[in-house]
């Protein structure tokens, strides 16, 4: 297997179910009658990002982490997004740009060094491997899982299966 | 780098940042006079699990993880713990299992097939790599984010830092 295999399979996986969720969500809120923006501007707690930012947030952490291991500078993208509509496209842009890099990329990356910045004005820097598990992935991970805490909070039935993109 | 380094340090980055989180917690209901039974039982939603159980199925996970990797049986561990210290204790427990293994145990464990049980009496199998990828991985962020989410829904003064181990 290659360190491809770790990584872009785990973003496309999380993009793709995250967009379906998206799917679920903006059929109930359209089912209830609900504001879109009220929903997608839901938070678990007040100084927490709402349910869209989580989504770009996602978006940010998958094409960053395959750009920064493929040697790649990663693109800034606008959170311009405001309507579900908006956000599964940005979903979609974000699976074609992962989708975008190749197994031979990868190769080494799992051992290769990695800058990146950590806030404050400060970078650290780490190995491949160590970039993807111990930040790259637990933080994709955390915006994908608080973006479905976020519904759940809110009420739309989906479960864990719909998280895992398995149903 | 060994597929060792894909598994094991990510389950122990989150198993100690999680416990870290629960000291934060503690911390709090005992400043504010809380039972801590009422933030151990807290939910997004009715129909999800509780904190407590958010922190067991932790463990779980990253015990299973390691366990199939490797060949070994999953140990089944009882779900009596009702204190902060008995989940801590919990996550200490699962904490040296998950040390317990080596990257030589590791080894060929990407390619070789892991069948495990995917509810109602079903199995399936994949790939070691599709398994912690698919499945163990998101399943144990999945658990991890989301007790970070009840703490934060309750009020909890902790952040992302905190999630990923960093502070």
């Amino acid at each position: 297997m290659s360190f491809y295999d770790s990584a872009v399979p785990a973003y496309l996986q999380m993009l793709a179910s995250l967009s379906a969720i998206l799917d679920k969500a903006e059929a109930h809120v359209t089912a209830k009658k609900i504001e879109p923006e009220a929903l997608l501007g839901s938070r678990l707690y007040p100084d927490m990002l709402p349910l869209s930012r989580q989504v770009q947030v996602a978006c940010d952490q998958a094409m960053r982490g395959c750009a920064r291991l493929t040697q790649n500078e990663p693109q800034s993208v606008p959170d311009t997004e405001k309507t579900f509509g908006e956000l599964k496209q940005r979903l979609a842009k974000a699976m074609d740009y992962v989708k975008g890099f190749t197994p031979a990329q990868f190769e080494g990356a799992d051992s290769r060094e990695v800058t990146f910045p950590i806030g404050g004005g400060k970078t650290t820097t780490m190995t491949g491997q160590q970039y993807l598990s111990s930040f790259s992935l637990p933080n994709f991970y955390f915006h994908v899982a608080i973006a479905h805490g976020i519904l759940r909070h809110s009420g739309i039935e989906i479960g864990k299966r719909d998280f895992l993109g398995a149903s």
